[in-house]
């Protein structure tokens, strides 16, 4: 079945690549802003190319791009995907220029390639496949494609809530995905609630000399006590109700996680540790993994950074945090009550700054469309593990009311999404186009 | 007296301050190693130029400058400066280039021109003065110049342990010192010791995806654990023995002490505050000015610091602190106090970096030398404030058993030494020089 189609995809694998490197070239990253009118321009153009109607519609933010083909099929396929990507900082870590693709030993490495551009290109160009190969597509078609994912997709609600008719669908695949570490291709059916702050102390009108710190506060050390209280030192997070309303695990859940391997001990020669967080391993390991929610630095600025000493007293001092959130907790209920803790702490002093939240979601393990993915990969790759929800955030909520949606791309363990030096292995992305075709074929039988 | 060496002072202004501003655009920075050699060759032949002989001294950092010139006087005076600064940064925060100096209403603006390049020129061009008017000096002079002050002086003792002799003077006038709030004069007799010290926690091999937090350690919140161990809330320093060996401050200091007016209402809108450390006031609060060591964040660096949300899990975090020790305590004690404490503490991960530290010393107030400087002051500006100490550092101990020492100098409390603006009023600078032919002439009375 489809053979011209996937012969197609393998004979003009470079054109695609090309494609691929083109949207790359684009530096379209949400936190600044920069670049993401352009992309989405590409992206539109290359699906109209491919034989779709189009739409872009303008947010608050970056414009979420539309497209979709009615072939008056039974069955309609629902891609969600984005076009910008992370900020490629710390640069002088990448080994080539972030936003200048470049392949070495069978990977593509550049800022995007994995989160999700290589995706989106490798989905539009199956559908390049069945047009230039004047191949019937058994699916309608429809494009999701938002440009603000990795700033937590602020504004998408603006365009889903006023377009629910356009997201259902019989199927969807969510943006990310790929192989772990033993090889096998993995499908992610959930996505954690995110809340992302910024806490900010500021105290003096000046940096001054730190002579004076026998006199003066110090917006430093009253970030890192603020901090401290968020959090013990095993990371069990001190805000007040911040665990109430958790919906726990379900039972088919959490015995699809049991025969889950999370090839623990190869996956901290990946880190580069000796042992997780709290010395976790076995089932409270993946328990933690699939449960949890969490506190964490993003990142932590004040002072002088630079070689050697100087001696200030800082006036400013503030940290990026991220709250992953597990099903049933709600990011304006944590953003209140971390309001609440800090106040209650006497930190008035630390103004908080919201930069992001939306809840958790997850599709049913059940599923038929988890079936018809598991189905259409072991044709292309083999057997799959299926995962109950992602450690990682996605605006998966504002979907899963209206088209049941599976995660699976081009990426694998080595990816490192959101790190210098992304990459994809070309064979991947090649392969998850012929899935794409077989995930086509499979939601007709 | 001296009218024709106070006359040239005044009718050379420009010529002077154009030399400063030669030194201030060289940006030696010590921190970073940049334009040492160069600022050393300048002051050395700006030396020779008003007839002192001189000598660069290697060390094992930056090369100590040093000039003198026997008149057969039966009085030695020497000078204590430094040719390197600070850091510039942050240097978006400078309203005209820091190594580009600006006259502005009156204020000479640049790195360097307060601390300590300003002094350093208007004292050797006190002497220029002396040898164009062909004026008998009244005193020998002897200057030691070093370049790396602003590192905690690591190097300064390679040079003073072998010339103890070049060190013997009747009276020396440190660095730093100018105008106080209320527009008088002030000198300091002492300086804190210090010790500078970089923590640094390290736990991924790169940074990764913020989703991991749930399972993998976090550099940041180490680091951030850490620090919170230090002190508490109060400021109060928690690590073992901190405080053991304090010598405190002697009946006449604190006599001394009682009489001076710290002017802290004025001073909180210099420093945009609403209440001290502590709110700490009067006595208390001169008690801590005076004879409070000090726990320090200068700087917290850790994973993303730019625009907007990025979801990252850093790798490593790292932080600049620096003690300011009293008498009675030795930074090499203390380094050695922190770092039991960080292991007794658990944090066998935090990694200690020392950077520098010495010791504290004073100049008794009681000192005949005193004396001189109050009446040469009291002959240019009229009352001064004498403070048995300053809360800032310098390598004082090297010197004070050798010759007494007493800093004096052309800033003022507008000066932002340590910070962007940093800036001298032009007619302080010029009085300045005419308090030194006073000091002169008073040391032969």
């Amino acid at each position: 079945m489809y053979d011209a189609v996937t012969a197609f995809i393998d004979n003009n694998l470079d054109d695609s690549i090309n494609a691929l490197i083109k949207l790359c070239r684009i530096p379209s990253v949400a936190a600044k802003n920069e670049g993401l009118e352009e992309a989405a321009a590409l992206v539109e153009s290359m699906l109209k190319d491919v034989g779709l109607e189009t739409e872009i519609h303008p947010t608050s933010g970056a414009p979420v791009v539309t497209g979709w083909l009615d072939v008056g099929a039974k069955r309609t396929l629902l891609f969600y995907d984005h076009y910008d990507v992370q900020p490629a900082e710390p640069f002088n870590l990448w080994e080539s220029p972030p936003f200048e693709p470049e392949i070495r030993n069978g990977r593509l490495y550049g800022r995007g390639v994995a989160d999700n551009k290589g995706d989106t290109i490798s989905r539009i160009w199956t559908l390049k496949a069945f047009k230039d190969t004047d191949t019937k597509l058994p699916v309608n078609i429809k494009f999701v494609i938002e440009g603000e994912e990795e700033i937590g997709s602020v504004n998408l609600p603006e365009y889903t809530e006023k377009n629910t008719d356009f997201l259902a669908a019989d199927g969807g695949i969510w943006e990310f995905g790929g192989a772990g570490i033993d090889g096998r291709q993995e499908a992610w059916l959930g996505l954690k609630g995110i809340l992302y702050v910024e806490l900010e102390s500021e105290h003096l009108s000046r940096d001054v000399h730190s002579s004076n710190a026998c006199i003066l506060p110090s917006a430093a050390s009253r970030l890192v006590l603020a901090l401290n209280s968020l959090k013990d030192s095993t990371s069990h997070i001190l805000i007040e109700g911040f665990y109430d309303n958790i919906k726990q695990l379900t039972e088919s859940e959490l015995e699809a996680i049991k025969k889950i391997d999370l090839h623990e001990e190869q996956l901290k020669n990946v880190y580069g540790i000796d042992e997780y967080l709290n010395d976790l391993s076995g089932d409270d390991l993946k328990n933690a993994y699939y449960g949890d929610p969490t506190c964490n630095i993003c990142g932590l600025t004040s002072g002088y950074q630079g070689k050697g000493p100087m001696t200030v007293l800082p006036a400013r001092a503030s940290c990026k945090v991220d709250f992953r959130l597990v099903e049933g907790m709600h990011p304006d209920d944590i953003y209140n009550k971390l309001g609440k803790h800090l106040v209650d702490a006497g930190f008035i002093d630390v103004k908080v700054t919201l930069l992001q939240g939306y809840p958790a979601a997850k599709t049913p393990i059940n599923h038929s469309f988890v079936k018809i993915v598991e189905a259409a990969n072991k044709r292309v790759f083999g057997d799959m593990v299926i995962h109950p929800t992602s450690p990682g955030s996605g605006p998966l909520y504002l979907f899963n009311k209206h088209v049941p949606m599976v995660s699976i791309g081009c990426g694998d363990y080595e990816s490192k999404a959101h790190s210098p030096n992304e990459s994809i292995v070309i064979e991947n992305y090649r392969m998850a186009m012929h899935r794409i075709v077989a995930v086509m074929d499979e939601m007709c039988k």
